[in-house]
């Protein structure tokens, strides 16, 4: 199988650990390494390193060239964002020049996954569906009513392959409210979106056509400079123009092409704040539900998380559910609870002129 | 006047701020300079510098020439520290030494003043009573049942003095529980004892000759010393062996003397905690209760002390009642509440072989 790994994205939500030239993908917040890097090996029993395809801002690529240290994965610098719609027509692009056949796993590079031999499995079943045709997805069975997620909803028709079960996928919906997350989590035909998707290029291609013309007809063009040997130079030129466009909302909200949902309990999470971090790592957390890493000491704590791996001492007494986040120039301390309101943080500091710390 | 102003103390309750070898007399915990050299700038109207006796441990006499830039104040060095009366008994003998004929006051290093004013008046009028013999101390009005001072019980007899008020002091008593401090404050005969003392040199000797002769001993060893120009010399050989004990313990509460007590309004604090120095400063906090200082950003918080002083960022969000004080190689986050545990992750850092934090 070949992979498209999805780079892009500069979330502040790590702030003060994530910044503008180091977005979450590019660190290690799970204490497993960098998280693109962690992708790639969690692929590598199945895709060869030559076959992964990463799709990164042109702002990293020196960075991830590093990260990877001479490994022979493939690199394609977007010279501006344009969401996951360009983003995979290019990886899909690339696939088939390198001579990809078969289906192509598309995923993001900052994701978690707490079970890779059974998210290996599921994608194997999702690669044999998408061999037939169609676009399959892994569709992560919820165990909350989450309203941060979009979700997918399945049919009654499943198809078995190797005696594991896919599902037809009705509907992708959009981030729902509680009681509709609640009535989801209930009826059990509705799953997380993970934004994983399983499909051969030409079908991801040929989708773009119908649905986003004008992003077919960019692709086009560089899929001419591909032949011609001047990528770069053409990326420079079309990719500005691209529509900005979500796959989910561009192709998967309207498509006319066969759906497919795999379920999966590989243990997923989008990591989407410090607080679902703390969440996540709860096996590394002690007896007073406290998350530390690096050079701490506390003290009559409860429920904190505390990253002190800037070299300094990070000391703390009494606290309760709170966040502490020391890194060489900045340091943030919140209530744990709200850190998906860092963004307010960030606010804060374009407005404060403190640019330099983004 | 004479002044001795009293600079042993290797308290750790301001930690990170304060270390063993920066302890909270030299730091600038208020915002208005080192606590010692505000001490002395304090005095200045009443005592000239040549008239102001440092006595400080051995460790911080380069440290503290360095905080009074060639200012010409007198500086004495302990070997050791021993408490309050050697301290004091040396005080009182330089000050004879060079001259003192009138009273000493005699006063901690490390204690803030609200009203600077009302503390030189209040003083003066110590001056004048004791001119006439007897120990005069300033009784601090009390503004609440504080457990944690010792207190002044005064009686009916009073001296009015150029129209202010001295009463004779009764009873020096121990730091009371909740139930006594209430009386106290309701009584309105019981002053907080701030340690500051007024009296001619030789009525502090003569009650240490009588009181705790072997101390007597040895300053009188050191007397002789002064005449000869070793007192350096001798501090090393006679200091080590003295008494460790404190001028109220030793002498106040159990002194024949003449003793008076000035009620004294003029904004005193110990400063003996982050809390009480969140206090003090009231009238920098926001309109949520926060002060802040140096390189911070509060977002939405209430009654925190956030202290970033160490170049770095110092960003918040969400926090109610937490102190976060920012070092460059050590960082504290605590419950602003439980500021006077401070000692836990003292005792933390010592078992856990951090001594050099310390």
């Amino acid at each position: 199988m070949f992979a498209v790994i999805m780079c892009g994205g500069s979330g502040t939500r790590f702030w003060p650990a994530s910044r503008r030239q180091r977005p979450k993908q590019f660190l290690d917040i799970t204490g497993r390494g960098p998280m693109v890097v962690e992708t790639c090996d969690r692929l590598a029993p199945v895709v060869r390193d030559q076959d992964m395809i990463l799709v990164l801002g042109k702002d990293h690529l020196e960075e991830t060239r590093k990260l990877f240290n001479g490994r022979d994965v493939q690199m394609l610098a977007e010279p501006v964002g344009k969401n996951t719609a360009p983003c995979m027509g290019l990886g899909a692009l690339y696939a088939q020049h390198l001579g990809c056949r078969g289906p192509v796993a598309f995923l993001p590079a900052d994701h978690f996954i707490g079970d890779p031999q059974r998210f290996l499995e599921d994608l194997g079943t999702a690669e044999r569906v998408a061999q037939g045709g169609g676009i399959v997805t892994l569709g992560i069975v919820p165990n909350r009513p989450e309203t941060g997620y979009g979700y997918i909803r399945r049919g009654q028709d499943r198809i078995d392959v190797d005696g594991r079960t896919a599902y037809r996928a009705l509907e992708f919906v959009e981030k729902p409210d509680l009681e509709k997350a609640r009535a989801y989590l209930a009826g059990g035909e509705y799953y997380w979106n993970g934004g994983i998707f399983v499909a051969r290029p030409e079908i991801i291609l040929g989708e773009i056509r119908k649905q986003i013309p004008g992003l077919y007809e960019g692709l086009e063009r560089l899929g001419r400079s591909l032949d011609r040997g001047n990528l770069e130079e053409e990326l420079k030129a079309v990719y500005p123009a691209l529509e900005s466009v979500s796959f989910d909302y561009g192709i998967m909200e309207n498509t006319k092409e066969d759906l497919f949902v795999i379920p999966s309990e590989c243990g997923w999470s989008d990591v989407g704040s410090w607080g679902s971090l703390y969440d996540l790592r709860r096996p590394e957390q002690d007896g007073e539900g406290n998350l530390a890493e690096g050079e701490t000491l506390l003290v009559e704590c409860e429920r904190s998380f505390v990253s002190g791996r800037a070299g300094r001492l990070v000391a703390c007494l009494g606290l309760r559910e709170v966040l502490v986040v020391d890194t060489d120039d900045a340091l943030l301390v919140a209530d744990l609870n709200r850190s998906q309101d860092i963004r307010k943080v960030v606010e804060g500091l374009k407005r404060g002129a403190r640019d330099k710390m983004l």
